[in-house]
């Protein structure tokens, strides 16, 4: 085999710090982890190696030299180096892993769908995951803050803080929220890497295998798996239509849970609004039954219309919400940066359980918003992506309108991240995401969002993450897809049995 | 009470962009909380509000309207607005939420040291918590890159990474650890939010109550209490000599113990190397036993002298070592950014539990991190902290030989953070630090570093927080402790019985 073709100095990067030694080292293990080189490969010459490289002799020695250190090339003695066995390259592990590992819960349903929607064929518009446009991300403000106060900044703001967060941002985060009716001061105030964490404490804090949680059906994919990860059992609550507070009593007398998770603004994924009065009959209700209710908010703030109502936290008369949010949906999810408020005793506990996580979260991401939020350019931040994303709910809207209004059904929301779904046809959302990846457009299908299994003719659409040229193409890509499937549908025969559970033998 | 005083316009930041009523409700608010104003105070009528913060009588009026929906005060009509009751500030919870949480270990003894030396006195030289110097942080540095860079980034970057980590900081990473003899590639490395999460994320993964896990004594105070709370039984194996492998056997055959866990280089709290010759005999050992070895070595980049040997990880021949490393101690610990180099088998199940906590760690320290090590910052930072903290070892031990060597021994650490030291005298390292607490100088007491009670003669001094100045300042704090404690020793009658266990009756 010709070797100089894989291994010459073209390759090589020459802005690149490193030794040169290393450098050639780095890309030969590289084409033999490739297997570009296979084991028993004979390897040239040191004096040849030095001049494919345009290197001296000592530098080509040197880098065999470290290969061999590595174990992935070997030496024999008068005839040359030669690429090590495959075998040898990791040693072959002798401790048997998997064997030494915890049990894990069963691979739900959510994260099979997760796998599909989140590697798709190159080409295709994703609108599943609920994202913030990068192209809205406020990184040229977060720039200007960063120069504009590093200067002035306490070194030692960098080092170790309080596992309940940057004191600066816990205070300007209350002060955030007192503005919002929620009372609260710093000491209410965690803050946490992404609120998915404040999930994740909670079920730490609060649940133990076999007790039972309230949840929405449908609700977010991450709140059910970390709640079931912790061996809760779920209890639904169906939220499409109106809430039932009947239903919801029933459970409290019947299954004392332990707590209500819910998103009641712009919820994810039906985009539903639970009405003011409806927020107060159920906060009644859940002070009656000293209920904790986790209010996770994320998308309250973007509303392309009137203001939601206030949030149950603000409503809270007996201090049983613990209320979460998160800059990941607003600003951008790389900052990880999340908070929960709640009442002091909580936010102790739940610092106890985080210590042992993280120790605290990132300090710098938790500067850069302090100065985002006390120099007040969320507000501008704000007015600026509810302006952007309220033309693309309206642009989708229209095209769903008019290309898919035969075969779904949708309820334009008036905040949020997405459009929910109901297939008029005699199909399921996940055929139509197998067939739609073939027009290269996915989407999340309804099962994903419940705990137990549904007719699955839903699903979710996100109108935030593309601008409206694709949110069009989109669109007419899945109205493509569910005009092949109607068809599909009459040439079948119409007399073909309904859908049946058949006995798996 | 003449509430002008406390009301004025010179206590508004006109600065801030918040909204005037607000500054004012917040600043009321506040005042009401520190009781500067009492529940049932009389609050100024709107128009002298006005007045004393020179604003409209409308923006009073809204001030005291924010207040009266939080709660915080309530108008009577037709005679003027009060302070409420303190118990409307907070809704007092009738929620009992200790009762829901779950059990939590007993608090351990490392955290009520914790307390001790954490809040201490004003002006009191603290040489307990193992930090690098702030002024030596590379923000500059940081600075440079981020602006050189950020014009660049694709904001995508800065959205939803996978769980194992930002895949550019992954290669780095990867390739840093090849130059250190340790073969791996991108997807043997998970990036973690600071290495405490990768010791989480292990005790998570591998082990279950009951297991067995083997710790040098003493050892790092977070990773026992990490897999304390998940129910593991310690057993220790002491460090601060040459190391038992008959005793380490002995534990591998009686126990099966799930991991040992171990700091070979400079490790917390001894500053103790373990030689070459017993890394390769420990490795035989556990590659018989097939023995997961957790090897933490965070302080490996900083030695002042001769070249530390090389990892257990670079040594291993049987696939058993995991390796935790950080950017904490070399860089600065607000980045949160840790890494863990294993099997990918390994690599993957611990990114499943991790996306329960956190969804991956924080893109922008990742995003800096990355273009440190790509730029070739490293090896120029690591040489002027080596530099400056090699003298500051150097002073502290000339000060500790000239001051305390009647009272202490000690050995030199070659790199590292600490100085290990043990008491002469019949005193524990307790009963000193509580006497140093009032010459202002504080330090870990030994006892924190062990699982199971010792003698407690033993005490840690951390010598890069400070400067040589300050170091030496605190030295003869110390002597001056350790004298008094001598004298006291002396007074007392020297026939007194020794130290007993009485039982509590």
């Amino acid at each position: 085999m010709d070797i100089s073709k894989h291994l010459n100095s073209a390759e090589l990067d020459t802005l690149n710090k490193q030794p040169l030694y290393l450098q050639i080292a780095l890309l030969i293990a590289d084409k033999i982890q490739k297997q570009v080189l296979p084991s028993g490969t004979k390897l040239p010459p040191e004096r040849e190696l030095a001049d494919l490289f345009a290197v001296s002799r000592t530098t080509a020695i040197n880098a065999y030299r470290k290969l061999e250190q590595q174990g992935v090339v070997w030496t024999k003695v008068g005839s040359g180096t030669y690429v090590a066995q495959a075998r040898d390259l990791e040693p072959l592990s002798e401790v048997p892993w998997p064997q030494l590992f915890t049990a894990y819960p069963k691979k739900p349903l959510a994260s099979i769908l997760r796998d599909m929607v989140s590697t798709p064929a190159p080409g295709t518009i994703s609108l599943a995951a609920g994202m913030p446009d990068p192209a809205l991300y406020p990184l040229e403000t977060f720039t200007e803050l960063f120069n504009r106060n590093i200067g002035r900044a306490a070194p030692a703001d960098f080092g170790h803080i309080p596992t309940e967060g940057y004191n600066p941002l816990r205070r300007a985060i209350a002060a955030m929220l007192s503005e919002k009716g929620i009372p609260a001061s710093t000491e209410n105030i965690l803050t946490l890497s992404g609120s998915q964490q404040g999930l994740y404490l909670l079920s730490k804090v609060l649940l133990e295998p076999g007790d039972y949680v309230v949840m929405e059906a449908p609700t977010f994919i991450g709140a059910i798996q970390v709640f079931q990860a912790a061996g809760a059992r779920v209890l639904s609550l169906p939220c499409s239509e109106k809430l039932s507070l009947e239903l919801l009593e029933d459970y409290l007398i019947r299954y004392r849970p332990k707590l209500l998770y819910m998103i009641p603004t712009y919820q994810n994924p039906t985009g539903r609004v639970l009405p003011e009065q409806e927020r107060q009959d159920l906060i009644k209700l859940a002070k009656r039954h000293r209920l904790v209710i986790v209010e996770d908010d994320p998308y309250s703030d973007l509303c392309y219309g009137e203001q939601p109502p206030q949030s149950l936290k603000a409503l809270d008369s007996y201090g049983g919400v613990v209320y979460l949010g998160t800059f990941s949906k607003i600003l951008f999810p790389g900052l990880r940066t999340g908070y929960l408020a709640g009442p002091h005793v909580l936010i102790n506990r739940l610092a106890l359980e985080k210590q042992f996580i993280d120790l605290h979260s990132n300090n710098i991401a938790q500067w850069l918003v302090t100065m985002f939020l006390n120099e007040g350019r969320l507000d501008q931040h704000l007015t600026t992506v509810r302006r952007e994303y309220k033309k693309r709910r309206d642009t989708m809207a229209k095209a769903l309108q008019r290309l898919c209004a035969n075969d779904i059904e949708f309820i334009v929301p008036e905040g949020g991240f997405y459009f929910w779904c109901k297939l008029k046809q005699a199909v399921t959302s996940q055929r139509l995401l197998q067939e739609a990846a073939k027009n290269r457009i996915s989407f999340v299908p309804g099962e994903a969002f419940h705990t137990v299994p549904t007719l699955d003719k839903e699903f979710r659409l996100c109108f935030t993450t593309h601008n409206e040229a694709v949110l069009l193409e989109g669109v007419q890509r899945l109205a493509k897809t569910l005009t092949q499937i109607t068809k599909k549908n009459k040439d079948k025969d119409n007399d073909a049995p309904p859908c049946s559970v058949w006995p798996i033998i």
